[in-house]
């Protein structure tokens, strides 16, 4: 059984009823972010029940000394932890003398969460019976502003329920935190300086090693049936890393007393003096009003959706999976800021650390791409050419040479900090997808600039990587890639992975034609380039050689590509003939058991079938779908998005349909059983592209918008935006018809079915 | 340049002068060790410089809890720790109230280590001039007896040069300890007691977890010029942990002043009360007296080189090494106690932890079998017959079924302590070597009664381990073992290893053969056997199916069985044309381009070619060591011994030499820069059937012995002992010559070059 607590709704995830064991799924189902940071949904009281605490800033991390058992040449030193940061939502609250602690009330009714997706607003709220048998009404409000994304908002009411009540408000700052995950038990951030000011509370804090500065701030208003008691804390207590405020508030029975508090964090990334800062955004927020901030920030979200909504007619949870998924995707990134990347958990949990994986090139790139203004995609292909250098250093690591890349597995500042050897040195085919992403942004937005401005530079360093990596095979006579590990990560250190070597040739290949292009467009960039990566014809043949004779290895009998060599020497036995005991394997088998068998935890051959759609005919799309899903077991996040993709392509409506709840409700019904350790924010944005890319049947071709739609027999219809090119077309799918408007000053033809129709400026067009 | 300060000699390990950085290489070179217990040569008294304090105790171990980045299903908890037992070996030393500290003196001369191997006796003596211009002479003798073994000996001396001087001797027993390796830094032992007598001193303390206890004692022995000066201890300073007793002597210029400690340790392995047991050993030693033991101690130690020396005339350093080798085997284990094994360090270091690899099964055997009692050899198989429920509990774990085992590939007490999946999980050839030992103590020793009481049973569990781990590959129609490491871990799983196949094939094999001949031959225990592992005709015939149809990769274009699929796809370039700077590869290469590289790092598909020399023509195994020796690294100290003894068989004596050299001498020289960390003690036996095997061409056929003697150009002439049958036959190989003499009472023939000759009892036969 799934989890299956969450209310089905159009806009709102909710949760009602109190029960402790949910308690650490919904923190992680209930997050909010705003890009700049992010925290799950930790009560603001104390909570002696169980917790995983956890406030997270974009950009700011820590390198925890590797911990492994045998260490192995090349392994880093360090592995760069997404931080557990300085908490400011905190507030204790005291009822006529008693400590509020859910854990503890003698009952706990009514108890409700929602996330207001629409808004951007994270509500809870509850009746609690204390101890002393004081009866309390509380509801709380809590935001992370989208306009001042140094700001965070909390709204905290209480109503005694049965009697008049002395409220004590608490409100803290507390920078002495750790990290669950932290390998040697170590704190993470040395404080720095306590500070108060009236109502204002400031903790600024280093991290260790990095030198990060923050200062974490608190403003507090007390209220009293919503007027402003304009008071000052009564008591403040000081240590070396947390400040604490006392006021005192009676509450006649039915009356409401509640706290304002305004929190969030200045940073060192973004400030000389991140205590100035930090007054001045609490001024701001002051000037702005609580009241006002509410109202922005669902203005501010609803714009948002006006560019991202996918709307579903028919079939409400799916319309919430799909909605959940592109609200966390905006809470965790919105590419304002080419420091910063899509971390596989965004602001929902420590797991994996580093912030960056190739899930950001291969499958987020496309829904940022379409959703947003196309300057964020740059920003996120200009982050790995700024971490270029980087992966130069890493390759030499590895003993490659002259200028050569290899980008990291997983990073925060681009240096790796992965260490297991078979990911570590083996899963290299993420160059692929780094190259992939830079043809797949000028395919999309049509702007060559960034290639020979950045892009060519990145190309060339993947194309000697690929170069270099490719040994010559006397015995086949031909090019071959040992000792990897594909996407499929249940398989490690195979040898002529196909993907490896498709991408290895594709990456060559496209490299090889871009160098042309530039050299015969943009001279002087050309110039630039070469005489930087000192890149001669002599070393291109030598690529090219390794291109054109790069060795893919396939049955003549299947009539297929063989995800590696010898994969035909397992006893292929398909999931659906496994006993079910026995599934997840990643749970049930020990790794040896599933390195040997022929289970593939995401899309691996086929991942090359979804990047390089057009160099496949459909036949052999479908010889291979039907070769490879049925050892496929989908046991990673990233895997039934794609398959969900290209049983749409197939016309397999049916099987599109599953994938597709599967992935876009994976973490509302926890299918992977894992949800209080985070959110899968990346596999998110394979949600979108199940939608447009798989039911849509969206492609750019030649400059040009193509579509296919199919629509699952369970829905009335569906609708997504593109921005195409600086113009908004809206795509409305229904049984029997599709509609296209466009938001924008050109005309543009579109391909339905492969007939072309034109869209005209504010007309619907229907077909 | 190797480390060359080992002066040549026959009969000992010579150090001369004092070099701090060679302090920790000498504490694994100068160890010494009884076979129940040994230690490093750390200094008695304090020494501040660099040093690696180590002393250990057979059978006594710590389960560490496991440290890995990343877990795999299948990883066990814990892993063995070899322990750093209490320090019973301690003296202060204060000279005209200065403390004795090597690493402060204002001078030291005549610094000189001496391992006596004859004597098994370690002396050190050298000249110091303190801080306070105190001149004084030390001269230290200590031994681990091997009449008492729980008992070691000091005899610590100082004379003062230039002046008299007050001697303080400060002899203390320490359990506050810890190990180097340890995963979190944890102490391992707890004390319990700490108690004093006159001259004797105990501190006892139990293992945490495992709750061993022992009782570490001393006994002070104070002397003027060699007359007891009959005191008690000036001073007893005792902490929970820790006891140490003081004594003032003075001694006038050129008197000699000495303490005589006798220490060592009582285990609950051995005793209910290990502090009674303790007195008794006291009370025991010092009845014999301190000149007797050593006398005793002597007379002992050539009692086992009576049987287990081998000469060589004419190269010193050669001889150095054998003996060196022969001495720390036997240092290590004497094989009187079943529950003990042959750790790879020895009593010499943490390193590896556990105490029992495959190489007791493939290495060791052969030499403690002709060179000691049969019983010693049969007490190791023994040791895996006691642990074949915790190898069916192992194998269980992975998944395996019916009663199928898996022998751990390092271990204490039967469970897996590793924690590397591609070794942990998948180099299960190690099953192999245990069912091979079986086959080879019959083949040498004629006692077949092992394998009807207890051999049957482990090689049924391997068998049916084998069969359930082979696949069917419907590709070939054959049977394919999927996700291996061989000997070789510069592969990690790989498909179809031939030496895994092969070895593989011959455990079922040999199995069916020795289930029919125990049928035929001792119905009994085929009963008693047959209802315990349940195993039918039905089984057994699938078995033979897989057995019968086993798959090996084999290269038509060589002529060679290949290493594992797809060897033929490396690029194959020969060690010899391999840049000199990037040796030793596991040093110099990250580990991916070590997988993928050809380079051997020990015997793998040659070590099939060893074990099964008969099944293979010498044309066969001259064209396989041609092919793999080229790409042989030899960075596993078990790789020169067998590759020495190939080359041997193949008439190359120069080749077969320089690997004799090495194996023999790569603790002395220390080839692989890593002596420090101690000895590499199962390589040793390597060494021995360098000699044995390689140039005296040593085998048993049928019940016979057959030699093919060959001698190094470099010697005049070698010559050992082997117990065959409980005869003693002894072969002295001259350039021209070869001579027999037989110890005995029943005359025996011999093969030699094929060519049967007669040897008498106490009759000199000369070929």
């Amino acid at each position: 059984m799934n989890q299956d607590y969450i209310k089905p709704d159009n806009w709102s995830i909710i949760e009602e009823g109190f029960e402790i064991e949910r308690v650490k799924s919904s923190e992680s189902l209930f997050s909010i972010g705003n890009g700049a940071m992010g925290q799950r949904a930790n009560f603001e009281e104390y909570y002696s029940g169980k917790t995983f605490q956890g406030s997270y800033i974009a950009g700011i991390y820590y390198p925890d000394k590797t911990k492994v058992g045998w260490w192995k040449n090349g392994y880093p030193e360090y592995f760069a932890k997404v931080l557990n940061a300085p908490n400011w939502i905190g507030i204790d609250i005291e009822i006529n003398g008693e400590n509020l602690d859910l854990a503890k009330c003698q009952s706990v009714a009514n108890f409700k969460r929602e996330l207001n997706m629409k808004e951007g607003i994270y509500y809870r709220s509850f009746n609690a019976t204390l101890q002393n048998g004081t009866e309390i009404s509380v509801k709380v409000t809590r935001f992370l502003s989208l306009d001042l994304d140094e700001l965070g908002v909390i709204n905290y009411e209480i109503t005694p329920l049965n009697g008049d009540a002395s409220i004590v408000f608490k409100p803290y700052v507390d920078a002495g935190v750790h990290n669950e995950d932290a390998n040697w038990e170590e704190k993470f951030w040395e404080p720095l300086n306590v500070q108060s000011s009236g109502n204002e509370g400031f903790v600024t804090a280093r991290t260790f090693k990095t030198h990060f500065t923050a200062t974490t701030f608190m403003q507090n208003t007390i209220l009293l049936e919503d007027n402003s008691l304009n008071v000052t804390p009564l008591n403040i207590e000081k240590s070396s890393d947390k400040i604490q405020f006392s006021y005192e508030v009676t509450a006649s029975k039915g009356q409401t007393a509640s706290i304002q508090k305004f929190g969030g964090y200045t940073v060192s990334l973004n400030h000389d003096d991140t205590q100035i800062a930090a007054e001045k955004v609490i001024e701001k927020a002051l000037e702005i009003s609580y009241s006002n901030l509410v109202e922005n920030q669902k203005k501010a979200w609803a714009k948002i959706w006006e560019m991202s909504d996918i709307t579903i007619d028919g079939d409400v949870k799916a319309q919430q999976g799909i909605r959940f998924n592109i609200f966390q995707l905006n809470q965790t990134y919105l590419g304002k800021d080419s420091r910063l990347n899509i971390g596989p958990k965004g602001f929902t949990g420590e797991k994996y650390g580093g912030s960056t994986y190739w899930d950001t090139e291969a499958y987020c790139i496309p829904f940022y791409m379409a959703t947003k203004d196309q300057q964020v995609a740059r920003n996120l292909l200009t982050y790995r050419y700024n971490q270029l250098d980087k992966a130069i250093e890493n390759a030499a690591k590895l003993g490659f040479k002259n200028g050569a890349a290899l980008y990291p597995m997983v990073t925060m500042n681009g240096e790796e900090c992965h260490n297991e050897w078979e990911i570590t040195f083996e899963e290299i085919h993420r160059n692929g997808a780094i190259a992939f992403a830079i043809f797949n942004y000028y395919r999309f937005t049509g702007d060559y600039s960034y290639i020979p401005e950045k892009g060519l530079e990145v190309l060339i360093g993947i194309a000697r990587f690929w170069y270099q990596r490719a040994t010559y095979s006397t015995y086949r006579n031909q090019y071959v890639i040992l000792g990897v590990t594909g996407p499929n990560e249940y398989e490690n250190n195979v040898n002529n992975n196909f993907y490896t070597n498709y991408v290895a040739k594709w990456c060559i290949d496209y490299a090889m034609e871009q160098i042309q292009k530039v050299k015969n467009e943009y001279a002087s960039d050309y110039s630039r380039i070469m005489s930087k990566v000192a890149l001669d014809d002599a070393e291109i043949m030598h690529w090219k050689k390794v291109a054109d004779h790069m060795y893919f290895p396939y049955s003549e009998e299947h009539g297929v590509y063989l995800q590696q060599d010898g994969f035909l020497d397992k006893e292929l036995v398909k999931v659906h003939d496994l006993d079910r005991s026995q599934r997840p394997i990643n749970q049930k088998w020990s790794w040896d058991r599933i390195l040997r068998s022929p289970y593939i935890k995401q899309a691996d051959t086929l991942q090359g079938f979804y990047f390089f759609e057009d160099h496949f005919s459909r036949e052999q799309l479908e010889k291979h779908f039907d070769f490879y899903e049925p050892f496929t077991v989908h046991e990673s996040s990233l895997s039934p998005c794609v398959h969900s993709i290209q049983a749409a392509v197939l016309g397999r409506m049916e099987q599109a349909y599953t994938f597709y709840l599967r992935t876009s409700r994976l973490d509302l019904d926890d299918y992977n059983k894992e949800v209080e350790e985070g959110l899968h924010i990346t596999s998110m944005a394979g949600t979108w592209m199940s939608i447009v890319e798989g039911f849509g049947g969206m492609r750019v071709k030649n400059n040009q918008l193509h579509f296919e739609p199919r629509i699952p027999k369970e829905w009335n219809g569906y609708s997504f935006k593109i921005n195409f090119r600086n113009q908004i077309l809206k795509i409305s799918v229904h049984q029997n018809e599709t509609k296209f408007t466009l938001e924008g000053n050109n005309p543009i033809a579109v391909f339905v079915n492969g007939k072309e129709v034109q869209v005209e400026p504010n007309c619907l067009v229907t077909v």
